[in-house]
Parts: C-alpha cells; structure tokens; sequence
C-alpha cells in the first residue's frame, strides 16, 4: 500500500536490533485517517468475505483494529495480556513469546467472545516472528471460530513470522512489507 | 446519553466488589457503532472548542478514543503503561494508583507527542477514583498543553473522581452517571 510505504518511508525511523520506530503514527501517536485508508485497503482484499468479527490483541492493535471493524461493519475483540493466571475455565488462554522483551505472556479471550458462528479477521500493526499472530490463531482455533485472514499493517517479510503462518493455512495481508532496512535510514520494500 | 444508558442496563453486569461488568461491547468485545455514537455526543458537548488531539490510555481507552478522532478529525496519543522505569528523559512520566488492583504503575508518553500547541481532549471509557483521568491531566499538564476537557463514557457519579477532578477545574462530559447500582442488578443513573 503507497500511502503506508510513504508514510514508513517519511516518518518511520530504524533503531538498533533490528526496531522500526513507527510511533509517530501507528502505535503511540495514531493516525486514524491513514487507519482508515488501511482499513479499506482490507476491505478490498476481503470483499464477499462476510467477516463478521475482528480479533486483535492490546495495546496497539486495538485502535487499528476499531476503525476497521466501522468498514466491516462488525465488533472488535482484543485479547488480553495477562499475568494472572485464570482458573475459572472461562476464557480461551495461550502463551505468547515475546521476542522484544525476551519473556512470555498469557493472551486470553473469553469463551462469550468468540465461537464457531464467527468468521474473523485477525488484525495486528507488526508482523515479524509471528507469536502474536499465531497466538490470536491459537485462540480462535481453540473455540472453533473460523479465520478467514490476517490483516497487519507492517510485515518484516525477512523474519520468519509471515511464512510460518501462512504454512500453517493463514491468509496474510500486509500492507507494507519490508524486505530490509539499516539504521542509515534505508527501507525497501516487497512488492 | 440515553443509548448508553439502555445498552447498560440490557448488557451490564453489576459484580461483586464495585465491579460493572461491560466487556459485551465496551472493553473487551467493542461496539464501534455505539462508539460512533458516543463520539458524536462528545463532539456536540466539544463544539468550536478546535480540539487538536485526544489523549487516552492503554488498553480500553484507546478503541473510544480512536473512533472519537474519527469524528474531532485529530489524531490519538495514548499513554502508555510501564514497570520499567525509563530515564532516558525523552517522556512524561506519572504514577497511576490501580484500586481495582490494589498497585501502582507508571504512565508515560512520548515527549514528541504532547506539547503547549495541543488542545486536548481526554477519554477514557471509566472515571471511579480518578486515578487514570488524574494521571492524564498531570501528563498533559507537564507538557504545557492544553486540557479542554474529557470524554468519559461511564463515571459512578457515587465515587469520589469526578467531584476531585472537577475541583481542580476539569471540565468531564460522562455519558452515563452512575448514581447507585446493586448485585441485583439494579443500577440507577444521575439526570
């Protein structure tokens, strides 16, 4: 997607180990006018998809993910993260591996949420290992739900996340797919 | 706000502990048309105010505040929280009390992201003790910006935030104010 390049490409800045500082739009401060454009761009790519539910995970997917769900005209449902471990059997649960923070979390949704009648699209802003990703798999897999795609908004196609679940059945729409970058400012793309 | 109000009294919860239970459709599962809804009340109360920026916090605050800069034609900042303790002096920092959680965290926001040329307004989706709200206001206030007022989707009216943050001269536009609710299920609002 141009506009999402452009805007990488202007405003994104590479850091040390291998981080794309996107905060300026997409995950502290948030565009909502380029989230909107974004969320149309998966509306094409979903069309006649009859989603009917969007699946993200806290924090920064959640606003990416509520100015989609207004173009697909269906409610949102975040995962939560979690250190308190739920005993009650009434939420889905499953550990997501946190390459940034080198440490594990628990994701969990609960079971009113999300069941076989759903037809998602799992959202997300990155896509590199793909623990997140695969975690919101996890979750809609263990109630039965059926995943129709993934839309995530930056995809490091150079780390393993993107082909692993796409292996693993995953429909993917990334809007910008980065093939590599330097800290000199350098960004290409995949098209 | 008569929709707000309905929709708590068909899908609310009221649970032990002070709890009210929404996470049908505004915590955890997200109506995005009663979001729109809501922001368009907002937008009435906030007229020829030239709002420039909404400010809110992780994780539930940000769907609200998201779609309610669909509507202001603004962008969202989002306060972030942390237990690590950043001291590269690039942010904001305040301390939040948690008594849902009985704890303490930092809340912190990019020093780039809030200055004296922001008119903001902040959202949240709850205002009780006042903490959050508080900790907003201290943020904004550090970085010399400009608090319009807030954006609150439901205050119980019973605890003591909102008479605290008014005094300290907040203007806060709560959609539904609890008076008093019960297990029961009974819950009564302020007109």
């Amino acid at each position: 997607m141009k506009l999402l390049e452009e805007r990488i490409l202007k405003d994104g800045v590479v850091m040390e180990g291998d981080v794309l500082k996107v905060d300026s739009f997409l995950n502290h401060q948030m565009d909502v006018s380029l989230f909107h454009a974004m969320a149309e761009e998966w509306r094409r790519f979903y069309a006649d998809c009859r989603i009917n539910k969007i699946l993200t995970i806290e924090a920064s997917g959640i606003g990416i993910a509520c100015i989609a769900a207004q173009v697909f005209c269906c409610p949102v449902v975040f995962a939560k993260k979690t250190k308190t471990r739920n005993i009650a059997g009434d939420v889905y649960m499953t550990q997501v591996k946190s390459y940034t923070h080198n440490t594990s979390y628990d994701v969990i949704v609960s079971k009113r949420f999300l069941g076989p009648e759903d037809r998602l699209l799992l959202i997300d802003d990155f896509l590199a290992n793909g623990a997140a990703l695969g975690g919101l798999m996890d979750l809609a897999e263990m109630a039965g739900a059926r995943i129709i795609g993934a839309g995530i908004a930056i995809e490091k196609a150079y780390q393993p996340g993107g082909k692993l679940l796409r292996e693993r059945g995953l429909r993917i729409e990334s809007l910008a797919k980065i093939s590599r970058m330097d800290e000199n400012g350098n960004i290409e793309f995949v098209h």
